[in-house]
């Protein structure tokens, strides 16, 4: 089964704001077998919308659409299903009372004209109940494709997407299995990984794919295997990625199953009930602020000082100032100093420290741009490693914050085993 | 002129990633006045992308296609651009030079195969020099369409657009001028701003384009305006902002010129030679993060306590333990007094203290999951705001750090004005 996402708005296409939403639905599509085809990102135009749906025709089984469904005037796509499908606006009673009640119980406002088009749709359409906003989803069917309207508010489209698309696809369609499992490599560039294991690659059945997923410092290997007997696929991978840590076991640092770094990490902190807290310069309390990202984090999360003043690092870390004279404030001492201290002073089994200098200019020290020292501090002492993440300033902070987890779970992982 | 920006990549396709390359591409299109008319992303195949090529083909005047560059064998896209335009790849000496610098010389290992061949590139194309990677850019012509290719690693193709393709177009291209500007107003849903300003919308020109954006919270009002005459385009968006300032005066809260609330508060802090500090709780270090994102933020932001955990907000920051077990972790009293102590803890002019309940499940308090106090001690004292941010998690993460940021630009420019 094949699917295209559509995103309609002019606010994608001049860059203000990210398409986030397609991923969203790509991921939930993939994860019941739905392959995706293609993504496009097209203006709030009607007949570019008309154009994209005429071309999709046939091609695909579901056209899945979001934005350009709100009360204003530069909001087109219901038009266009009208023109598309041959049909007429028309008020759905149900949708009506749910904008009037949202509008005069939830906001306390008297309904207007504008909320009370909302609950006009297209009569053929089978309209998909919003109760995250006023705009509802639509789902409309024309010979051998479906086509599918979304509000863009990402929460509203989350929401039809989970309680509403997934549920119906997985009622009423035939879907394969696609498995994907991601090896996490750290250390060896991307053509070096290759040549290791080119071998095993040539040996991969047809029905598994291999693609490699080249970041900063490290290389994803992802296998994506599919097919109707989940049973064979699951067996085919696991096999396989068996012989392939054989080769690269040196360098395989863990495996990724669509699981962010912090949540993985989060998960064997309160697996072993342990807490963490950080001392963050350079990164500025971006570690800080994906670990408590994670729904439940505050039961192994404690809290950071962000010390991005030396004297911060000073008068609240407790930092000696002949110790920043000394090493410098970016150094292997300080980093170590900042992860044992706020240890101590958060009262945690593991803390996390960064120092460096991310750029564009030089600080409080003379380190060279993108030089980051990451200390962890453990119930058993403290580590601390130096890095060089080069430029630009996004790319240090992401990989220093990126790595000092890492970190933290390579340690944990050593008691766990 | 027209673009159409191309992203290869099954990893975008099955949601593992997001794409933010084409919107880093259409930012910087826009700027020059080169409008981007749809953003595809495909797999990576050689007949998809052959297809891809086919149908843009004389459509549009560029297609600017990243990903699928690298050293390894599911990279396609060069073989793909020597199909379609019936070439061959040959050893390009520059880039054989500088991979092989690059390998040898920094990564301190010996040249391999795969590296070596990163330096094919089609005899036709123009090669566009990769100084942040081992992948070249490529650009070709046929017919009336120019077809580029850059590197998917998103620092290496900022590199080449920022000082290759942009600098070509400019060049070589006429372009009309495009001028945004976009109104942020608070406090009002969208049906209401629209209701309200209707009649000014009639009357715009034209060469006019209004665009509703509506956030959670807010409704941005985005004007674009496109011609060939650049002072009457700006004029001609002045005197309508004019107008609407008239009529929606009590929401406007303020423009937004494609910058970021931490960069816009940044530069008032540093204009005013003030300095900003947070004590973070529900917002877990995402203000700091924001606020130390911003080059040159080490001259106004010192540095956070993020008091994840209650006994944090006692040990570190100093909140009474009576306050909390009178109103609450989550309450004004407290907010309050974080922002206050993390003022005089880190010696700044501001403080921003978050606390709340992010959710999904109730926390150290009783308060309704969504409800979020934001305090903001200034050098004559201190606010404080309740606000419900509703569900789920990432939402409310998110909406308190905006609006963090924005009661303190708001404060400063009181000051300021």
């Amino acid at each position: 089964m094949k699917a295209v996402i559509v995103t309609i708005g002019d606010e994608i296409l001049i860059g203000q704001i990210v398409d986030t939403n397609s991923n969203f639905i790509a991921k939930e599509l993939d994860r019941i077998g739905v392959e995706t085809h293609e993504m496009i990102s097209i203006s709030d135009d009607k007949q570019h919308i008309l154009n994209t749906f005429k071309q999709l025709q046939n091609k695909v089984d579901i056209v899945i659409v979001t934005g350009g469904l709100g009360p204003t005037k530069d909001d087109v796509t219901k038009k266009t299903f009208c023109e598309y499908f041959n049909d007429e606006l028309v008020v759905n009673p149900e949708v009506l009372a749910h904008v009037t009640q949202l509008i005069e119980g939830f906001y306390k406002r008297p309904i207007s004209q504008l909320n009370k088009d909302q609950a006009l749709v297209p009569s053929k359409c089978t309209v998909l109940h919003n109760k995250m906003g006023t705009a509802p989803g639509m789902w409309m069917k024309k010979e051998n494709t479906v086509f599918v309207s979304l509000p863009g508010v990402p929460y509203e489209m989350k929401y039809l997407v989970e309680n509403e698309i997934i549920p119906k696809l997985v009622r009423e369609y035939e879907r394969p299995y696609i498995i994907h499992k991601t090896i996490l490599t750290y250390g060896q560039g991307e053509s070096l990984v290759a040549e290791r294991i080119e071998q095993w690659e040539n040996n991969l059945p047809e029905f598994i794919k291999l693609a490699y997923l080249p970041n900063p410092g490290r290389v994803r290997l992802r296998l994506t295997a599919r097919g109707t007997n989940k049973e064979k696929l699951e067996e085919a991978i696991e096999s396989n990625v068996r012989s392939l840590d054989a080769i690269i076991h040196d360098i395989i640092v863990g495996y990724e199953e669509n699981e962010t770094i912090e949540t993985v990490v989060g998960k064997l902190l309160a697996k072993q009930n342990q807490t963490v807290a950080t001392a963050e310069s350079c990164t500025g309390g971006k570690i800080a602020s994906l670990l408590s990202s994670v729904p439940g984090s505050s039961s192994y999360f404690k809290g950071s000082v962000v010390s991005y003043a030396t004297e911060v690092k000073v008068n609240v870390l407790g930092i000696p100032q002949e110790l920043v004279d000394q090493f410098s404030v970016v150094s292997a001492e300080v980093a170590s100093a900042m992860a044992q201290n706020v240890k101590k002073l958060l009262k945690t089994d593991y803390a996390l420290a960064t120092t460096g200098n991310a750029g564009p200019s030089k600080g409080d020290s003379d380190a060279e741009i993108g030089t980051v020292f990451i200390a962890l501090a453990t119930p058993e002492g403290v580590i601390t490693e130096e890095f060089n993440f080069g430029q630009p300033r996004e790319k240090v902070i992401d990989r220093a914050t990126v790595k000092s987890l890492e970190i933290l779970q390579k340690e944990i992982l050593k008691i766990v085993r």
